[in-house]
């Protein structure tokens, strides 16, 4: 199978960005990338960008044009959407793209504009991930539903509400080296348990926040990528697909899409997830990190409680997770947040992550969740294909 | 470049489906499809689902989901998303899966779901096709747009309103003939310039309506094409892009894109555009297939009036255009019309088509316009691919 490398990366602040609009954070990151590849816009062949509500959000559809006008080019250029894991999606699309022969350099992007509507829009806006017609019309929330896994999960692990809130601590110590992160303070254990409530047993800092943010990556065809300086490359990816609702699942206390997609990942890969040394997973609430990592097979079922107690998934930990801060600290704007996993990958595998970089950093992991697990995108990166030493 | 074969299609009535859901139309035409090709669900490798309002008009994105769960598949399932060209970008996104390996067979569906809003609110949703932030926010419509394309049309060219209303009587005909159509009744030049106006010089009759819909097709590899009966060829596909808004364009008059997508397309196909016997052009406004025939080069620049007035585009006329009664008196369901339109052909190829049936149809083209023409996607489909009579 046709390798693809990653040869530029860009990504705005992430924040509540009210200067600029969905168009301005497009043109932004779309021309960080092209300036990180240093490459000219017309060299693109093909553009997918990952969003999710910019109709309900913006009055804009149809973003694959607009990102096409802003490089004043008239090739191919498609929105793609799969909910939280619409960037991760339209990765899987550029990589496949140019995989089938279509295109040599594909621009991917992912951006989500939230902060122009009222909170009550954005909430009922994302409950368009799950599933309409029996999830949201009978009134439940999107953290209404991960709320229920949260339950479900302490239940059955006998996890405690302190453990479960070590997830947004270590993330906001993490975002404070992030210098695109929403947030750069650090929280403590009793700020999260005494923050409002918003869908019992979650509080405010257990919820990834309403963020402003576009990222972008440039890929290439193995031969062209290997022409650049110090190419990503994608070794691996899958994607798996699930029930619409909560309901309709087996198990309210993991994420089976999950599992099955980084199995297609991994073996596209030819790698054990034992040889990921950086990963960077879907904590949309601190309950989806703790299923996440159990998920992934990175630590044992049911210990995520422990793991989290003894500091191991800090990023100078054994089992560093979300460096950049992840979705909660970093910040999700929607489409945006499978991309800027991907950058900060490849700014952990470039070795260019400052104070927040891992020490040994080869092969890394970014795992993205549509709703409730009913689209995951598992990719996996290396650094060096040829490295035997992975 | 890999085949791609065509080995099953189905598409619901078109029209105010009160009783269907969003849910219940994707089933439908998916499940139809699936029959229609003699295969299982299990076969299935991948899903591509072309849909553009869902968020805004039922609260429902994630349509990717949907579209899995309701086959009870876990495999990769995607929504794409082109403004009223999503259907065919969808098709296109299958095709590559295929050509790049990573399927063999792939479910590619087209849904919308419209008739749940008030009109205010479609209007304004499907202005999310065009740029926002430089025409919607000033108060124009999409009718207002191909309007103004009208307006320069018929006084460049001379065409008069009598001409202009052909297209729609022409369409209201061959829907008489499809058991899908929107509308059956047959409709005269007076009463398209009587109907009330709409966006001077486009009346309601002028205009597509809002309809419910939803098709799919199934795409397989050559090899694997070659053992179901009547394979329909993917000959050759082009998608070209161009500014989000129409200002921002030389010309009123043409849309470039369509050109730059069938030239690619027909060049892909090694075929000129003579050599094609059936079209399904995107008809959304009139003023929009005038300009489609004259783009495509199915009739000289300028001379649409004096050929409708002749009859060529009827279906047993020379250049058959929208034997399946177009956007206008099929309906337009947005993320349906771009796979009704390879489902109408597809009916023509296979010599299925009825009462409508042309003559020779060796060769069929789509044409599905996204925006004022910001995307749009051209695919050449063939009967048989050895058949050297093309």
């Amino acid at each position: 199978m046709e390798k693809v490398g990653i040869i530029g990366i860009g990504a705005t602040k992430f924040g509540e960005l009210w200067k600029q609009s969905l168009r301005d954070l497009l043109a932004e990151s779309q021309l960080k990338a092209i300036e990180d590849a240093k490459i000219s816009e017309k060299d693109i062949d093909l553009i997918f960008t990952g969003n999710m509500c910019s109709g309900d959000f913006s009055g804009q559809n149809h973003l694959g044009s607009m990102a096409s006008e802003i490089l004043n080019l008239n090739v191919p250029s498609i929105r793609v959407e799969a909910a939280c894991a619409s960037g991760s999606v339209a990765l899987r699309q550029g990589m496949q793209a140019i995989r089938g022969g279509e295109a040599d350099i594909v621009l991917v992007n992912g951006v989500e504009k939230m902060t122009d509507v009222q909170t009550r829009q954005a909430t009922t806006g994302l409950m368009g991930a799950g599933d309409e017609e029996w999830e949201g019309f009978n009134g439940l929330t999107f953290c209404g539903l991960y709320a229920m896994m949260a339950r479900a999960y302490m239940h059955k692990y006998r996890l405690t509400r302190e453990q479960l809130a070590l997830v947004s601590v270590k993330n906001h110590k993490h975002a404070t080296y992030n210098p695109i992160a929403h947030y750069h303070n650090e929280i403590t254990v009793d700020q999260v348990l005494n923050s409002s409530i918003i869908a019992d047993p979650l509080t405010l800092l257990d919820c990834s926040p309403i963020t402003d943010g576009s990222a972008s990556v440039v890929l290439a065809r193995e031969d062209i990528a290997r022409k650049f300086e110090s190419p990503i490359w994608i070794l691996g990816s899958g994607q798996a697909n699930d029930t619409l609702s909560l309901h309709a699942r087996k198990s309210l206390t993991e994420i089976p899409a999950s599992t099955h997609a980084a199995q297609r990942a991994l073996m596209q890969a030819k790698l054990g997830i034992d040889k990921v040394n950086v990963t960077e997973v879907h904590d949309c609430f601190s309950i989806a990190e703790v299923m996440a990592i159990e998920d992934l097979g990175l630590i044992p079922r049911g210990e995520a409680g422990r793991i989290m107690e003894e500091g191991q998934t800090y990023f100078d930990g054994k089992v560093p997770v979300n460096s950049c801060g992840g979705l909660k600290a970093c910040g999700h704007p929607i489409g945006a947040t499978g991309i800027k996993q991907v950058w900060e990958i490849v700014k952990q595998l470039r070795n260019e992550a400052g104070k927040r970089q891992i020490g040994k950093a080869n092969i890394g992991l970014t795992h993205n969740v549509g709703g409730t697990g009913s689209t995951v995108v598992v990719n996996v990166f290396g650094r060096d294909r040829e490295n035997k030493g992975y």
